[in-house]
């Protein structure tokens, strides 16, 4: 079976997210105001060809831990999307154009 | 109110997707097997502190579509957090260590 995962990938609490940093410094360029918290990391999604779910969870799992992250500064969070047959599941036209 | 939100944004179906193909890549040299359609992307987390709810989304929908995505080639999804105080959601235990 085809299961579809996304990995988001975030920094560590207490540990600096220069990303996130530029784009607080950016609001006030744009006129926003009310904005906190900023913090960037990395989000994949993929599909994992498995005998059932649990061994597919393995599998990202795995991946997270050894190739999507690292673990001494990020922490990483496994969304389940469903099984699927392809293609991207985030942004499904809400950010489109 | 205090509003969390997430912004995940993925590389537009049809964009090239480097980071995607390093993965996929690199997938052989650890031995996972079964692993395909991988896609890169980011995810920002953040607080908007707004009147409402709306008030507080149409803040990131600006956000995202102006400074964290490139309309061109990326697709955003916005993800409601809900209420918090601060600190980061994604994670949360889950990868740690």
């Amino acid at each position: 079976m085809d299961v579809r995962f996304a990995v988001n990938v975030a920094p560590k609490d207490g540990i600096l997210d220069p990303q996130g940093r530029a784009v607080e410094g950016s609001l006030g360029h744009l006129g926003i105001e009310g904005v906190s918290g900023v913090r960037i990391g990395r989000r994949a999604e993929l599909t994992v060809d498995a005998p059932d779910e649990a061994a597919a969870r393995a599998v990202v799992e795995r991946l997270a831990g050894e190739l999507l992250s690292n673990p001494l500064i990020e922490v990483y969070a496994i969304e389940p999307l469903g099984a699927t047959s392809s293609a991207t599941t985030a942004g499904a036209g809400v950010g489109e154009g």
